[in-house]
């Protein structure tokens, strides 16, 4: 195989050119940002990532909500659509916990009124601070049309990833997405890009053994996620995926 | 206990009035209306409605979609808010399927361009007829505002329910909600009322086994379908559903 261009290496994934104009590789590796949960390296964190990015890009993209995942290719990469990544990380909390907790006083796990959507400039060296949409308009990252549109499609990605936690015994605390502007000829749309995963999302388990008066503990952060997720979820890097026999997947 | 007041009876539910002001007793039988796939009684179906139900409604309230859902009272029955039901089956289609195939001759099974909702006048002599937005304003069922609001109402339950069913394996081909106006002082809201089950979606299994060259068949109806939903959901009428270990819930 020739050698691919790299067009951009993040803490836990690699961009390559794509086979076709408009296209990128995207490899997941086993490292984590400092800013993520887990251990800085996790060994087939990557593998799992991968395939669980696809399963829920693929279902985001069979309801409607455009993403930029095209298809996997391997266990490592999946092969996405380029978009003009806007600089911000979209944070959609349901339940408190983290930086809201810490800044605002919220204890942790307290449901929120509504679903909060949250603006972080994807700036690195700055730590990703906290911006209004005010600063996102006036710096020009995005106007106000496009966050229409991102709150709109933040709030869609929020119910169906909601109902798929919910569906396997697990609260969807937060979550974070990126979101890339894509071009079909003149005309411009948004598109979910980068990764849905353990790495962006805050999962707490619900399916928690009782206390022995009999009363169920709250919520807890998950252990071991990512290969719990996967196996909750039948999504397993093997073809035991297909199975009806719950048995064979654990 | 005193004897409760009959409000409605239907083929599968019975509707009592609820102990306060504004609440209604929500009692699940074991028969289904004709309309629905399976069979006329089928012993146990209606306690595993009950608790699936719940589990929809509660999702629905947690995500912030109003839903008529208060609390489930016992094996049978659910404490729902009275609503004022707006005389429409809401369906919601993700593929052809049924009515759909039938009249338009779009093969079962495809994938429609995008989720088309469908709105069916609530009369069971007339066998519930396909309506238009124009019908539906110009008989007074509902004002063109309403049916904005019913429509952002159904498709955000169509996202959520896509969710959970994604997450256990399984498609949702279309399903039908019922939706009422509520007060709160004079502000009126809408809000799902009536419930969310086997019997009002049209459920697809994809965790099928492999065929002999390696190939996945395509999705299939669900066989044993309230049982297995409620199995998959962890959703079962005992207290095992908290457990962490899955081999405890099959």
């Amino acid at each position: 195989m020739a050698r691919r261009k790299k067009v951009y290496e993040g803490k836990a994934k690699i961009l390559y050119e794509g086979p076709e104009p408009g296209t990128l590789i995207q490899y997941f590796k086993d490292d984590s940002a400092p800013t993520v949960a887990a251990p800085a390296t996790l060994e087939g964190k990557g593998v799992l990532n991968n395939r669980l990015s696809e399963f829920f890009m693929t279902g985001l993209n069979q309801i409607g909500v455009p993403t930029h995942f095209i298809r996997r290719i391997n266990m490592r990469e999946q092969l996405v659509r380029m978009a003009e990544i806007i600089p911000l990380e979209v944070v959609v909390r349901n339940f408190s916990a983290g930086p809201m907790t810490a800044r605002l006083g919220i204890p942790e796990g307290t449901q929120l009124p509504r679903p909060i959507v949250e603006y972080y400039y994807k700036d690195e060296r700055l730590n990703a601070p906290l911006v209004a949409e005010e600063h996102i308009v006036a710096f020009g990252w995005a106007n106000q049309q496009d966050l229409d549109d991102i709150i709109a499609l933040a709030l869609r990605v929020n119910d169906f990833l909601s109902g798929v936690m919910m569906g396997v015994g697990i609260r969807l605390a937060d979550f974070k997405i990126e979101v890339g502007r894509v071009w079909d000829g003149d005309y411009m749309r948004l598109i979910v890009a980068d990764e849905i995963s353990p790495d962006s999302c805050r999962l707490w388990d619900m399916r928690l053994p009782e206390r022995p008066d009999g009363t169920l503990p709250d919520p807890q952060p998950m252990t071991d996620v990512y290969s719990e997720l996967a196996r909750r979820l039948g999504v397993m890097p093997s073809n035991v995926t297909h199975t009806t026999k719950p048995t064979l997947i654990n």
